[in-house]
């Protein structure tokens, strides 16, 4: 959008201009974590998921990842999948984890630090269904994800990409990774994730992310830049996709965000205590495999435990347990050093004050849990299963506020306005005042969908819902939108390479 | 409801029983409270407040305020209404005010304690229209307002009602404050407001309120029990009637609650930092009139800075600054030992995903912000003019969700969970494990709206948003209501009173 073009095009950027959002930003926060559990109780769970390791084990199920965890000291069951860990040989391969990186994006204006006081925020991963208020729900399709990608874009205070944003089923298995991986790079230059499904599949991605950055192997090695989620099938198993794709990621020295999924009464104790101490056991040993790959490569400690519906048994989230359990699991990388994950989730089917207050009680969570990392941040519906456009444009309304949350309040002579108060006087009031006029332009975050007009006027205007508004403005910013610059050597040689891997049949399904 | 009944009225009671709902709690925050702001910002903010009392003053719109505070040693202007503060009065008066103290329900289990890390929820307060899905928008009404009473009643994460929750004002204004309270005593058992609306209303409300909990004026003096909110009318001035209420209120030992309304960049500076000098400037001088007349009455200090939109004038609610005021509040009522009230607020026309996630961000700042007195906790909408009936609903998921965030997470070899985690094994799953049976019926939050079932059940069964089922859960709630007892003799001397003073022609307007 930097670039020119013809009067029309001139006259549609500056409407989308009009669209107030806050600048990118790198995001810090300057507030104290908030803690749920006292030290003691942490190390009560630690010392339990140490247990857990050393003397029930998990399961691991692609030789290799056994032969290079049996080669550490890990006691390997013959005949067997199941990894028992000694305590001391997870603490040190887990102690060698650099407690913040630099995560690359081929747009370097757009590279993160992950670790620390930082915050980013990524869109919505891995949803089967797409929906907005025009077409309904509908299977995730290569349409929906290329518009997904394009909102992420866009907005500034949507850091990097998730997932796919929404699975375009209607790309073939064996060459989708290529053709998405193409979208991510074409259609935005901000960074992205690669799924680790088989060893084929990460490593053509992880090639296309170092032509896309136009660098060598050393340096990619030197700069991640990619990252893919590993989730555990909890309790206390990793399948092979997943471990090939933690080797070949720790290899080249891209991260890895390892997330159990501890839905507390189904995928492990009913217990928030027992959750969590199985969430750790199964990230300290996911994570102990990549350090044991490559010492030092960077890797993200995930939460994602949650409770389920015991009537139902359907999964939940933004529930006070949900909350809860995000603090403590901030707790626990911090325990550790590593940079910490979490999510905005809910598992509202229509996006309704039920899916904004689930939101809002994750969001709390990640962010005052101090997650570096905020997956699932802008479209996720009903539990993940569907990526939802009003969603996405209501989550960057909560995300922006959250960025405004995080900003300390200046106080100094001139915003304490003593001189402002004199000039008004008791009885009087500011909208004049010269104090005030100097400020009122910035003084405030501006809302993108947040409609503040007094009853009788929103009425007179039709009345719209915020979801109403959402749609409008996800629609205006789709009409409006523009790709980053792209070396055109560079996407020639990207396309090169999925033409080549595609004639060569991409990866076949195992 | 304690009571027996009918045939029907007992299936009644058992349907009303199955609307889950969390027990009454006295609820107490164990996390630290966010700080916004250093040590050093909270004591220059701290230094303006008394800067602008001692040099600019405030006004006092009655002579009985001005006679006490002179006699003080404050600086009446003479032929004026302004009065100006040396730092060490105020300092001195309110260093008067205790921490802590219980506000006395006629019901004794409904007895609060308002201060420390004590958390109480109040129903929305004086708002103008009400509003319900089948009903829409109408002028407040008594029978509204008796409803909203029968609503805070039945659920147990209300602990007190607000203001009136709607005004009725199809009642006279001579004698509406007696048949108001007259509704509190009999609908409700709960701690409930009077407003101060001049000398003769309070009183009357006072007295009621001695009858209505059988004990005498001394004791009433060590029991406060009826709480009063005094709005300041920023900048820096304080009306007649709130000050003739502060008075009768403060010589009685009953609560006030002094809220500055600072509006940022209208009825304070643009900038947080002067709005909060400004309202802590207020806040104090008020609170130490308070103090004047009687030291050590309980006293309330309250933050309600927001901010307005910049182009329209129009006031915010539960944006991030509104959130940072919240906290920075906090701080401020801690500096000086006082109890802290803070709001449930939004801007929203619809009860919609803005009014969730606007009232989210309030909640969490008041919540986190350490407020011991919570208003407009459940019903608010339109920044106060409109009590709605699905938001209560709403209101009361989000109190309860607050409610079970403040619980601790138990950390014991029970909860741990280790030996349920041997008995599932990797790969299994928890649904059966005694473990899991032994626990599964409380140990999660049941939601009063939350729908987690799938898209296509939940698609089947209407596809209702939360709002929809939040308007049958009130009308349900409603249908099933019965009254707390009420000693008859009590009741009779109540309805005397009101008769009486009805008969004298109640309050003229003034």
């Amino acid at each position: 959008m930097a670039r020119g073009g013809t009067k029309r095009r001139g006259r549609k950027r500056r409407e989308v201009a009009a669209l107030t959002q806050l600048p990118w930003r790198a995001l810090r926060n300057p507030y104290a974590p908030i803690e749920v559990l006292s030290a003691e109780q942490i190390e009560a769970i630690h010392d339990t998921s140490m247990q857990i390791l050393e003397e029930i084990g998990m399961d691991f199920l692609h030789p290799e990842a056994r032969e290079i965890l049996g080669r550490a000291g890990a006691e390997v069951e013959p005949g067997s999948e199941r990894v028992r860990f000694d305590r001391g040989l997870i603490e040190e391969a887990v102690g060698h984890a650099p407690a913040e990186f630099t995560l690359h994006a081929r747009n370097p204006a757009h590279d993160l630090t992950i670790g620390g006081n930082h915050v980013n925020f990524a869109t919505v991963g891995s949803a089967v269904n797409a929906s907005d208020l025009a077409g309904g729900r509908r299977d995730g399709n290569y349409n929906d994800f290329c518009d997904l990608i394009r909102l992420a874009q866009f907005f500034n205070t949507v850091h990097l990409l998730g997932g796919y944003p929404v699975e375009p089923i209607d790309l073939p298995p064996e060459t989708r990774h290529l053709d998405a991986t193409l979208a991510f790079v074409t259609l935005s230059d901000k960074a992205y994730h690669g799924y680790s499904l088989g060893r084929r599949r990460i490593l053509d991605v992880i090639e296309m992310t170092r032509i896309a950055r136009g660098i060598d192997d050393d340096r990619l090695a030197r700069e991640p830049s990619l990252y893919s989620v590993i989730n555990t099938s909890s309790p206390l198993r990793l399948d092979a996709p997943m471990i090939e794709g933690i080797i070949e990621m720790a290899r080249r020295n891209q991260p890895v965000v390892v997330t159990p999924f501890t839905l507390a009464g189904a995928m492990s104790p009913v217990t928030l205590a027992g959750a969590l101490a199985q969430q750790n056991a199964e990230a300290l040993a996911t994570l102990a495999l990549a350090q044991l790959v490559n010492p030092g490569a960077p890797v993200v400690y995930g939460g994602f435990t949650s409770n389920v519906d015991m009537k139902s048994g359907a999964p939940a989230f933004g529930t006070p347990e949900y909350t809860r359990a995000a603090f403590a699991g901030g707790q626990l990388a911090r325990r550790y050093g590593l940079p910490y994950r979490s999510s905005n989730a809910n598992a509202a089917n229509l996006v309704d004050a039920q899916a904004a207050y689930e939101s809002e009680m994750s969001l709390w969570g990640a962010v005052m849990g101090h997650a570096n990392l905020v997956l699932h941040g802008a479209g996720w519906m009903e539990g993940g299963l569907t990526a939802s456009f009003e969603k996405f444009i209501l989550d960057v309304e909560l995300l922006q506020m959250m960025a405004e949350l995080l900003r300390p309040i200046e106080v100094n002579e001139a915003t304490l306005g003593f001189e402002a108060i004199r000039e008004v006087q008791p009885g009087g009031h500011f909208f004049g005042a010269a104090h005030t006029l100097e400020r009122y332009e910035t003084a405030f975050y501006a809302p993108l969908i947040s409609d503040w007009r007094n009853y009788e006027t929103w009425e007179e205007s039709g009345a719209e819902s915020a979801t109403q508004r959402a749609h409008k403005i996800y629609r205006r910013v789709l009409a409006e939108f523009e790709p980053p610059p792209l070396d055109p050597a560079v996407k020639e040689e990207l396309e090169a390479f999925v033409a080549r891997r595609t004639e060569e049949g991409g990866v076949a399904a195992a």
